[in-house]
């Protein structure tokens, strides 16, 4: 098998895009990059167009209706209007640091290859205590991009988060800049203990700016008690694999 | 040495195969699917038709009688009646996230190769405390097949387990679905701290059915009670080893 | 993408350069060698000419005035005089055991490429407490260089450090001496647990008599506050990340 | 460079062999196999023949009066009488699984190219506790061989260590299986918390019996108490990198 294998569906044709823009929103702290975008993926009606399979992904399958499929990560396509959005979501982040890098760079040949000219990275950015008005933080790839970032209600420190950005969010917008695409990282202030639809709704406020287009968000707490439960119960299925493996894997 | 080494044994012909069902019982949660895989194997009398070196198993020898063998993962065949079954048995699951897939990926193209058109995939579904009445849970990777299991005696609950399905047991059944072949998984209810003959029995109950194969099932709690043992000397052997890596190993 | 990507610079030619010396300054115990290094660079007004990016650096971005880079390794020219000298400097060193093997090899060709014919690798020994007046260990890769060290200032204590050196400092010297490069390791004594100024200041008194380069330490003292700084920064920050990925990650 | 280089010295010619038997000792529990080894290297003269560097060892230099060489693994021969012996030792094994596998492939690569035609791998088997009179352990890679070592003293307990054996010792007799070659391994007990002369000795008066050469064993517990000063200053160097990196290292 490829180590990374991309699968365009048939129902998508390259042909049907124009300049879209990408949203990553992969699993991370708080969940909040994943909340939004898939927050996003519903509201909007964006139909899946790929999926990617990779042996840098955990060794594990999903249940869906009982149905087994590989964990992976998907392609969202949102038409418009006001524009196209391209959404990078799925079950889990790369298993392995050399997998952080391949798999980041399989996506932006993906955006690349889809003719995307700017990426968002949405992500949670932990502070270790509950916020009551979690900010926005912001960092981008090229300083040109910072006015507009700013303008949406992004907040820019100097120097923040000062232990730089692990995982896709970052990756992708550092590996961006070498390919000539944008990048802008919108992280919402979070505990880091639970999944955080609030800073979702933040940065959502935000996001919604940049993009152009406004979606309701009261279901957003809804779904971040649905994330919540599904989180516990890998955990639980987690810990109990773990306690196995001391038990029985030489 | 190649990375998965794949052993067919002379006394094996592909031409003695007539459309076999895979069952595989590796070790696992409980050593459920291990222990029914193993009594079918000894039950019904399978021989040995290839085994399965890989540097992704763990760098380790098993000892039988004295003699030395590198582990292995191991593919048996019984030639029915009613019907054949090859079964793929082992020491150990892969020791590395990418070995998992690789190693499944092969396992998937022995079936190929045999003319596989089912696999079974036999393992317990650790619930952390002891289960008087084991249930037998199932998922399949098409949803045809549900109907034919859930017949069998499978219980399909919506989403279980959340956590999904890690190692062997679900990649399969994942990575078999892109080649077309069926895939049933059944997981016995097990406490997850002991190796488990009672949620065995309940798992080869729901097997029996949909294999059409019955087997007398008294020597399965002899069978647990000595796999029980050998599990505890790996236990104790290899947390020596840790205790001297920590002193030793730089 | 390149496992190792090594990028020099437009404004950088081969031809500028004439028997230059290495210095090798990556993080490592109480950043000692961190400290030297990018305290010459700015005392010196060394100009950056290349930098590497690999999959075996921590699958990270750092975050500088707001804007993104991927994080990496980074080689300086100080063109002199009396003599031209190069610094390898960066975020991290590998995050696996053989990436120090890959990155190490590839620093190597870089100074081969380059025409240096001798290596200083600069770093920290901890000794577990507060040290009043920090020596300055010496380790070569060839006997005859240890004469010179020690008339700098370097002390030799047969066979210490007795665990060897683990890291760059160590590799770039054992893997120079079979590409007949000079390698002359210094270690100035820390106690392990901080940012090391004063450590940093005898290890630059002894390298400055070796290199024949004298400069003004005043700034070593704020620039170890600073680094701490950043330091803490990021542990807390790779904390955060730790805890997500117990809750979070498969 | 290649993942694992074997460099012969120019002073050793594949002419001067003549049906060698290699001896393994390489760092394991109690480091009883090396401790035989080298003891027999030192007593009976044997001359460095090659070295072995491979990025699967840790990425370390040791230091020899103030030189670092790169850890290693090394060859050395005894040119008889009675017979010619060739040993492997080293600083390490493997810090990795896969690199364990890879290893010791090429180490049956060089017996084969040497004309190996038997090996014995030298091990400790840890119990726990003090052992006052160690008893040796043994397992062979094929059956003829059991009388020959029981004959010398070697005690054959069915299933022992039921455990398997893990690393070198064990993988060298599984893979030499494969390539024809015969091969012992002699575990001697130890408790498995220091390095262990007395063990060491025990193996030693098995293996004098299998490979007919009587050595003075007085220079053991000497050897033994300077082996375990040398662990001990690894230990707390690797501690003192271990904290340092939970600290630095991103």
């Amino acid at each position: 098998m490829e180590d990374i294998r991309v699968r365009y569906f048939d129902t998508f044709s390259r042909d049907d895009l124009k300049d879209p823009v990408l949203l990553e929103g992969l699993p991370g702290i708080g969940h909040v990059g994943k909340l939004v975008a898939e927050h996003l993926i519903h509201e909007l009606g964006a139909r899946k167009i790929a999926d990617i399979h990779s042996i840098y992904l955990p060794p594990q399958v999903m249940i869906e209706e009982n149905v087994i499929r590989l964990a992976n990560n998907e392609v969202y396509l949102y038409d418009g209007p006001p524009r196209q959005l391209l959404f990078l979501v799925g079950d889990f982040q790369s298993s392995s640091n050399e997998g952080h890098y391949l798999l980041a760079d399989c996506y932006l040949s993906i955006a690349e290859e889809l003719g995307v000219s700017r990426i968002y990275t949405l992500g949670g950015f932990g502070v270790g205590h509950l916020v009551d008005e979690p900010r926005v933080l912001g960092a981008v790839n090229r300083e040109d991009l910072k006015a507009e970032a700013e303008a949406a209600g992004a907040v820019f420190e100097n120097g923040e988060p000062g232990g730089g950005i692990i995982g896709a969010a970052g990756l992708l917008l550092g590996l961006a800049a070498e390919r000539g695409i944008d990048g802008i990282c919108l992280m919402g202030e979070t505990s880091g203990y639970l999944v955080d639809p609030k800073s979702a709704a933040s940065l959502l406020s935000v996001l919604s700016v940049l993009i152009g287009i406004k979606t309701d968000t009261t279901t957003l707490e809804e779904r971040g008690a649905e994330l919540e439960k599904m989180v516990q119960k890998m955990i639980e299925s987690e810990k109990g694999i773990q306690e196995e493996e001391l038990r029985y894997i030489g």
